[in-house]
C-alpha cells in the first residue's frame, strides 16, 4: 500500500479515464507525473495526531539534507509498519494491528532566515507564501508553543503508533535539530457519513473545499505553478493551538452558542435552515430586517463567499492536556485549574496570505467565538512535494 | 446494560451455581448481596483514561453528600450514553457510537483530615488502609500533581467520551470542589489474547492476580470484612504518575533493557525462558552461579513470591503530555525539551500498606528501572462499594 498518490494517478481516478486529463487545462497539466504529494494532507484524516516542531541546531545545510534523507527513509518504512533502518526499534507497537500511519514534513521560515541571518544560504529559495504570519488581534502566543524550523505531523489509528514514529524521528535528529513544541490530538470516529463534533459540541468540517476535484485542489490546496520549483506538488500548513474556555462554553445556553457559531447545534444546519449541507443563511433577514445569521457569527466570517472566495483545507484535531492554572480576566475572576483543552487547528492551503491570513484577520477582530477561544500557539510551514525516488526536500537541500 | 455487578451475581457466575456460594467460606459470605462494586475496577480495561482529582472547598459535609448524589446520578446516566440530569449536555459526543464508559469515584485522605483539621467530622471514619503513603526513595513528587480529596477515573472507548464525562462532573462540583490535577492515558488494543505493550516496548500486565476467582479477589482486591462498614465492597486505589526517560531508554540496547526488566522484550518470556506465561526464572543460575534474572530486575522485585505474596491489580495506562523542558542530572547533561510521557500507574488493592507500599519500598531502592523512571505525581483513594439504590459514599456521608 502506497501513501504517495502521484498526481497522474489522482487525476486518472478523479476523471475516470486517464486519457481525458490533458483536455482539462485547469488541472496543472504541466506538473511532471514524477512529482508526488506528501501523505497526511488530503482527507479523510486518521483519528490520532502527534504534531511536533524542531529547532535546527546545526550550522550545516548538508546536515539538514542528511536528516531529511533519513527521515524520509524512516517514514517510508514506518508507514509500511516496518522498523526504521539503522535503528533498534523501541518495540512499543509490536503486536498492534498494522494500522495506518501518515507522516508529513514541513519547513518553517527559520530554515531560510532566522534572527536576520541566512544560516544555510537558502534565503533566496524562500517562497513568497511562507511570509511570517502577522500578529492577529487577540493573539496570546506562547513562544514555547510557537514557531519551529521543521515540523512533523504524525497521524495514526491509535496514539501509540503516532507517538512511536515521532520517537524514532526525534532520535534521528540528534545533534541536528532539537524538539521545540508538540501537541497531540484526537478526532474520534463519529458514525459513518456524519461530520465529527469538536469539543464545543458542534459539527466541525461541514464546509470544506472539494479537493477530490483536481481543479479545486490545484486552486486551493497545492502550490501554484508559479511558486518555487522545489514547492511543486507541495502545500502550506498553518498550525494554531486554540485553547477553548470549555467551562464557560458549557455554561452558555444552546441558543447563544448557536448564534455564536452561526449554525444549529444538534443538526448542524444553518440558522433558520433544516439540513447540515444547506447553504448558510447569509442574506436572509427576520421580520425586523436583521440578518438571521448574525453578522459576527463564526460560520459567516469563515464562509468563502464572505472572504472573496478564500478557502483552505481544515484538518484539525481536538486536544486535551489535562488542567492548567488560570487567573480569569473576566467576572467572576476565578483563579484555579481549568481544562487545558481546545482545537489543534491545522489547515493546508496554496498561499496563507490569501487564505488563512485573509480569513482570520477579520475573524480575529469580529468573531463572537473569540469570547471563548484564545490562540496560544502558532506555526507556519512549507510542505514540499516529493520527487519519486527522492527524499522530501531534496530539490531544496540536495 | 448494567455496570454494577452485584456480589451475588459475580459469585453465581464464577461458581456456576449460585447455591454453592455459602459453601465457600473464603468468599466473604457475610457481605450482603445489596452491596455492589463500582465499575472500572475489574479487567479488561477500556482503552482511554481521563483521571482527575479535586480539592474540597466547601466546609459542609452535606455539600459533599449532595455532590456524591449528583455525581452518582450523572454517572449512571452517562454510562448508559444518556445526558446527565439537570444539565444541558455539552453535546460533543452526540453521534459517536454509544461506546462503553466507566466512572469510578474515590475519597482521598483529605476528606478525613487535612492540615491537622477534621473539617467534616469524619476523622473517626477514616479506614486504616487509607494511611498516607510514605515518602519513597527517589520520589520527586510535584505537589500540583499529587494528592486530592476526591478522584474520578473515567475510562472509555475513545478520549472524547472519557473527557465528556469529566467535564460534566466538574461542572456539578462547582462551589464544592475544584479540580486539582488530571492525567489522560491510553492503552491501545493489541491483537486479541496478547498482553499490551507500554511505551518501553515491553508487555505490561502478564502477571496479575486472577480476580475472576472470588477467593483471590476477596483476598487481594476488595476491602476486608474487618474494614470500615462503609468500605464493604470497596477497594483502594494507588495512582502514580511515572515519567519515563524515553530518550534514554530508546538508546539502551535491548540486552540491557531485558536485564533491567527481567523479561525478554519480544516474547515477554522470563530471562532464559521461552513463553510469556512461564514462571519467572527467580531461582535459576548460570554456570557461574549468578541468578539469570538479575537480583535487581524489575520483574523479580515486583513478583509476589519475592514480596511475601503481596499482590495488587494493575490497571495502568501510558500517558503522553507532549514535551517539557528538562535539565538532565547525568552526562551529557543535556538541556532541552524531552518527551513528557510515561506510565499513569493505577492499582487497586485491599490494603496499600501490605500491597503497593510493601512492594514499592523495595523497588524504589533497588529496581534497575529506576534509572529510567521518576515518580512525579501520586494519589491514594478509598473507592467504596455502593449499596443498591444508594449513591456512592452514602454509607459514609449520608
Amino acid at each position: 500500500m502506497t501513501f504517495f498518490l502521484s498526481r497522474r494517478r489522482l487525476l486518472g481516478g478523479a476523471l475516470g479515464l486517464a486519457g481525458l486529463e490533458l483536455m482539462k487545462p485547469t488541472v496543472s497539466f504541466a506538473l511532471p507525473a514524477r512529482i508526488q504529494h506528501q501523505p497526511g494532507i488530503t482527507l479523510p484524516q486518521l483519528p490520532f495526531l502527534y504534531f511536533i516542531t524542531f529547532d535546527l541546531t546545526t550550522d550545516k545545510k548538508s546536515d539538514i539534507a542528511a536528516l531529511m534523507r533519513k527521515w524520509t527513509e524512516a517514514a517510508d518504512a514506518l508507514m509500511k509498519h516496518e522498523s526504521a533502518p539503522h535503528l533498534v526499534d523501541s518495540g512499543d507497537v509490536e503486536g498492534l494491528e498494522p494500522g495506518t500511519l501518515t507522516l508529513t514534513f514541513g519547513f518553517g521560515p527559520g530554515l531560510f532566515m532566522k534572527d536576520g541571518k541566512d544560516r544555510y544560504g537558502l534565503a533566496a529559495c524562500r517562497p513568497a507564501p511562507l511570509e511570517d504570519l502577522p500578529r492577529f488581534t487577540g493573539d496570546q502566543l506562547v513562544p514555547a508553543h510557537t514557531g519551529g524550523d521543521l515540523c512533523v505531523q504524525s497521524c495514526a489509528t491509535d496514539p501509540q503508533t503516532a507517538f512511536h514514529a515521532i520517537r524514532i524521528l526525534a532520535r534521528l535528529a540528534d545533534n541536528i535539530a532539537t524538539p521545540r513544541w508538540a501537541q497531540t490530538g484526537f478526532s474520534p470516529d463519529f458514525a459513518k457519513h456524519q461530520t465529527g463534533r469538536n469539543l464545543m459540541g458542534f459539527k466541525d468540517g461541514t464546509i470544506q473545499p472539494d479537493i477530490t476535484n483536481p481543479a479545486v485542489a490545484d486552486r486551493v490546496l497545492w502550490a501554484a505553478p508559479t511558486d518555487k520549483p522545489w514547492m511543486q506538488g507541495g502545500t502550506y500548513l498553518v498550525a494554531r493551538i486554540i485553547r477553548i474556555a470549555l467551562e464557560h462554553w458549557d455554561r452558555t445556553n444552546t441558543g447563544f452558542q448557536e448564534q455564536t457559531m452561526g449554525r444549529q447545534k444538534q443538526s448542524g444546519a444553518p440558522i433558520g435552515g433544516h439540513h447540515e449541507y444547506e447553504p448558510l443563511t447569509l442574506k436572509q433577514t427576520d421580520k425586523d430586517g436583521n440578518p438571521i445569521t448574525p453578522e459576527n457569527a463564526h460560520a459567516r466570517l469563515a464562509a468563502p463567499q464572505e472572504n472573496g472566495g478564500a478557502e483552505l483545507l481544515r484538518r484539525s484535531y481536538s486536544y486535551d492536556n489535562g488542567l492548567s492554572y488560570i487567573a480569569e480576566r473576566w467576572p467572576p475572576w476565578r483563579q484555579g485549574n481549568e481544562f487545558d483543552a481546545g482545537l489543534m487547528f491545522l489547515a493546508y492551503q496554496q498561499d496563507p496570505r490569501t487564505a488563512f491570513t485573509k480569513i482570520f484577520e477579520r475573524m480575529s477582530k469580529f468573531d463572537m467565538m473569540n469570547q471563548y477561544t484564545t490562540h496560544i500557539g502558532s506555526g507556519l510551514f512549507a510542505c514540499p512535494g516529493r520527487m519519486e525516488g527522492h527524499y522530501v526536500g531534496e530539490e531544496l537541500l540536495g
